[in-house]
């Protein structure tokens, strides 16, 4: 399978190239940063510290995309909305893990997906994907009287918050409780706030230090608590989970799918 | 439903004066200790703490449990034993919050559920039931990849180890493994121990202050690692399902019942 | 030592009546609520569910306080203001677990603490006070290579963020690094926050269920984290904290105390 | 700096080589396996996945250590006690990152630090060697009410327990309550028991996945329970550390010397 990796500089970035050149079955077909980058003309290998692969980076998607089968995407909402339309013209498979997308961008995305085949994931790990379900499902069992927050920790250099992995388990939680998660949300707590209100799903976010992502859901009710955590020790199961992700999509038909259907996870 | 609760002198005892003394439509029928405790004779309820209740601790299970519903728990294998044989013979709700039976024992109480209406539980409490279930489920879903460990905390008075809910979910995991967790399970590591074998379940066991209760099944597989756990803040949360699994047990056939039954949880 | 109870009805005033009810040395002098409560009239002991002491609420704290020794209060700014003037008229303890204060607020109390003995601390409790002196070192220790971010999760009833606790381990953290709270303290991150700003305080607030009071410190590094926490299981610790912070006052001549100086910690 | 690394092949072996390949004014002097290895002969730096350095992997250490400044040495005891003893013909640095040692190993390295400058440490972090400061301080502060447990998680190809860190924490934890460790030391609970004795110094471990290496010390008092945790996710952290004890003991006397000398932490 022949794949491009986008935002080629970035740590995300030269972690996919990695995976790509490691994983059998699969080639570098190119290396993409944004014009003017200092990163261009570069070999990919080097660039990801692992010997020349004989792959520059260029600021051409397109003409790359032709000839791909699919694109490896961890940029920003903006970056990606145009990889999307032209991965919708090459009609290869789009491998989003960029976060922050508002309302219409999905609307985007969703159009996008009608040519090509898109697999987007806040999170494509194995780990938070299983523990997505888990909390749709206690969500589900447990009543109001256990209250749900979701809790995150990440690097210092992260610009957003929460995480687009914690909103993904908050969505899971509003799934499971039948509720709207933009009704319940509540991402900030300062000064005098008042009792929780029943029914919210409460998020808190830590910033510090090299952390790759720790996430928790923690259902605290009437003296005794459930807490479903997962804890990331390495970027790579990200790229890992992405380039499995690509190859499940290779023979699908287009449309917009989820980390669930690669996994195979019930929902 | 009238209840007696035997071990009327200990911590859980007099908990469970407390539980049904406050719960409605129930009413405490006669409270038991041993032959030469210095609580024979004194009132249950100024023993537990609530004011009196005109119930005077005795000796003597049998001539109450003719005449009760049920009969409540949490005292140590040769006193249960006994305790099942008794309300065998009263056919009587006989709920079982003790732990540390061997397999012999679990055959007299097997023996016994011909006639009673036995439930038992190494947790009453709905938290620990629930994180029983998923435990089962993630096991069933990840492969020996990922390890699994259980780890639990209680107060330093305490005298087994690892806890029966510790045991209770070590089985769960076994189960969803398909394997039997007598041969996998791992309760002692020290000094020269070799690499983990795959496929064990390990337990770990801390002792200290007045924890009431923390459990944790953690599955570390390759850069992540998933954690579920529970967090008992309060005895009163075993109590309360003892309850719960008395008064559900009351319209029931006589058998052997678990906490499963009891909250309506799938397996 | 002759104890008032101020806010007598709430849950740490009936902590607090049971608390002094339990203590040697000490009897409860008297009750207060506000005027208007239902809890007018009844006894205190009652109220706190430990059996008839004797003692009726009433709402006229300067009769009482000038013939008792000391005032226990956790009740809200305003009321302590006013309980800091009469206990300053009648040149007695007080001991101020309310939390909340603004600047102004505090002048207030420094201005009383000529005449009363004050001890006032956002949190009661040997370990807290304890571990504010270790973040307090290890802030002065580590340098801003380490990120210093503090959690704390509380019940779904309280109504200020962070808490005064987390507040105080913040503080703790800012003398360490000798730089003022007000303006490293960040306490909320929502949407497009930006990398974290060096030197930056953080601070997480979780609400749910019946927690009595989590807090952490965590400090971030490049590839380590140390984190230092406490978990109260129980108010009672602060209640008996309390205390021992009115009987430490005794003696000692007017001025305003914290529990560093109660408990005899090294600053 | 010239230094050696021993146990070349191994992953802390790499890990070493890198550091060293990437510290300013250092270099790679040489790289030791043992005979037979199938690492002899191979290019240093290509083991460790960094480019061709020019050291090829040789099993003669002490032609090395004559012209060599130090030696870096996470290996086994028998090859950290053979290498102590050339390292001391060598009058070189010595840094020891191995664990396991006996009674009678550490007399021997005791000898050997009569002529060589040897740095040991169960842990080369900055972070635990802090935290092993914190442990000492609180338990010296706090009395027997606190009950003291380690806890720690390493890999799953981990060959001993408890870790050596979790040990050095034990250790630190023994100093402050001025007991011996070997007296109050348990590392094994499993079965019945009987109720924690107090004084205790517990230690509880934990096996899976590619844990780096958690620990955490618990004091657990009456209600309350402060918890001093690290954790590591990355190797490199102990590189690093071995490293800067190397450039320490550089121009220090011969002797036998903890990180706590290197971090110049307080005891």
């Amino acid at each position: 399978m022949k794949l491009v990796v986008v935002g080629a500089e970035g740590r995300m970035g030269r972690m996919l190239i990695r995976a790509v050149a490691e994983a059998k079955g699969c080639t570098l077909h190119g290396a993409i940063e944004r014009p003017g980058s200092a990163a261009l003309g570069k070999d990919a290998g080097l660039l990801a510290g692992i010997g020349e692969l004989g792959v520059p980076v260029t600021d051409d998607p397109l003409s790359l995309f032709v000839a791909a089968d699919g694109v490896l995407d961890f940029t920003a909402p903006a970056a990606t909305l145009a990889f999307a339309d032209l991965a919708a013209q090459a009609r290869i498979v789009h491998v989003i893990g960029t976060t922050g997308f508002s309302e219409d961008d999905l609307k985007r995305l969703t159009a996008a997906s009608y040519h090509a085949r898109i697999v987007r994931s806040g999170n494509m790990s194995l780990g938070v994907n299983l523990l997505a379900g888990l909390v749709r499902q206690v969500a589900a069992t447990l009543g109001e009287e256990f209250d749900i927050e979701v809790l995150e920790m990440h690097h210092r250099m992260k610009v957003d918050a929460p995480s687009g992995t914690a909103l993904l388990l908050g969505e899971a939680a509003a799934e499971g409780r039948q509720v709207a998660l933009a009704e319940t949300r509540v991402s900030t707590r300062d000064g005098h706030t008042g009792a929780r209100r029943p029914g919210d799903i409460g998020f808190a976010t830590l910033r510090g230090g090299s952390v790759v992502g720790d996430h928790s859901v923690i259902f605290a009710g009437p003296s005794e608590r459930i807490t479903l955590s997962h804890h990331a020790e390495d970027r790579a199961i990200f790229a890992r989970g992405a380039l499995k992700a690509a190859q499940w999509a290779f023979d699908k038909p287009p449309g917009l799918y989820g980390m669930d259907d690669v996994l195979g996870l019930a929902r």
